[in-house]
């Protein structure tokens, strides 16, 4: 392993996958089960060229790496702290050759990579809209949780425009936001082809989905079935044992 | 009771439900779970004027006098034997009063009875396409299935023009379909506002959807909780039971 730097408020979390590791600073924003289940939801194969959208630690592209073949995935992140940690994490698990983490805005993302040319691309979005005004744009948290760097058709925009013909474009949000996701992205040629709710118990409304656009695709949605977090003890259920990698 | 006239291959249901009664035609459409899921999903108040679009039988304006205070619902059916037979079908539950049957197309139902007028509309439409080209557009089952007389624009067309603003649309239809719904909802202003999932087993993917629209309403949506039909002992659910009033 590398020798990788620390900083103040940092530590870090072993994934319990395949020995892989994220630096997460305690006082920013940490991954959730959120980027586990989209990175178990996306289909991906070896030759896939891969971008995340908004990645934040680089949390999805080191589990992509952990769970799929694809050798070529770049993380794109506006924070400037978040990004060099990324990095940092990047070279901790020694994923340097299949990894690149990019400082940027996923906004103007498509004109410096080019039109066009992933076959992949995830994100897991800040899930809030900014319509109380009570979110300081200046809060690293307030960034990677509410729609103040980008909204969700930002995201959208971006990911038709990065993506080839036929290339996946893989998303976790909220339900209450579905109308506008699905909107958004049949206006921008990525038509929904999978579908996936995520509900804390069996009896509870989901809170959580996950989708798939094909660029170009024709129209015909497949819903999976719904995956619920906790069974009635309260434990993970044989569903997310099995995401975890822990079945 | 009225007397009432049975014609060949006709036979009277009992709906379980308050004594209610429907002809069908065994030859034809009968109605299935869908109509009964359709009539519990719908909220429906006294006052309400309600419509429904492609009554078939009448099944489902005679599910909801049962279940709900509504005094005015109309349905409307293409076919004209279909809408005799549900005018028999009232007549057998002395429902003249609360329901009336309109023999007529959906598609301009709104340039007859006025724009606006309704609180609510219902609809189970043919889920099939008609793109195969072995459909017999002369078939009344064909036309209770496929969109031979109707497609699914028509319908969400046709409901955005008879409904008041935040009147409430209210469809049964398959979940592959959903993005169309979705997208052709919003176009017409019925934002969706709850949905359900409907699955045969705890395992399986949906097969059905229920779905609400509100004329005008702002977006964010509730997804309501999937109703399972089937236990794991393949008896009905104590969701399906409560439904069809058995608890």
């Amino acid at each position: 392993m590398e020798e990788v730097i620390l900083r103040e408020h940092e530590r870090i979390d072993d994934l319990q996958c395949k020995g892989l590791k994220v630096i997460q600073n305690t006082k920013g924003f940490c991954f959730g089960i959120d980027a586990v289940l989209l990175a178990a939801f996306s289909q991906i194969k070896k030759d896939d060229y891969v971008i995340d959208l908004g990645t934040g630690t680089g949390i999805i592209p080191i589990l992509l790496a952990g769970k799929t073949e694809a050798e070529k995935i770049m993380g794109v992140e506006i924070q400037s702290e978040m990004a060099e940690m990324a990095k940092r994490s990047i070279s901790l698990n020694n994923l340097n050759e299949r990894i690149s983490i990019v400082e940027g805005d996923l906004k103007n993302i498509a004109d410096i990579c080019g039109l066009g040319k992933f076959d992949v691309v995830t994100c897991n979005p800040p899930y809030m809209s900014c319509g109380g005004g009570l979110v300081n744009p200046n809060d690293s948290k307030a960034i990677s949780r509410h729609e103040i760097a980008c909204t969700l058709n930002d995201v959208i925009i971006s990911a038709g425009r990065l993506l080839k013909n036929k290339g996946k474009f893989n998303m976790v949000h909220r339900p209450e936001r579905l109308i506008d996701i699905i909107y958004f992205m049949r206006e921008n040629k990525l038509e929904p082809k999978r579908l996936q709710m995520v509900s804390p118990t069996f009896s509870s409304s989901p809170n959580l989905l996950l989708i798939e656009g094909v660029k170009n695709a024709r129209p015909m949605l497949k819903v999976l079935p719904t995956v619920y977090v906790y069974n009635k003890k309260g434990e993970y259920t044989e569903q997310i044992d099995e995401i975890y990698g822990r079945r």
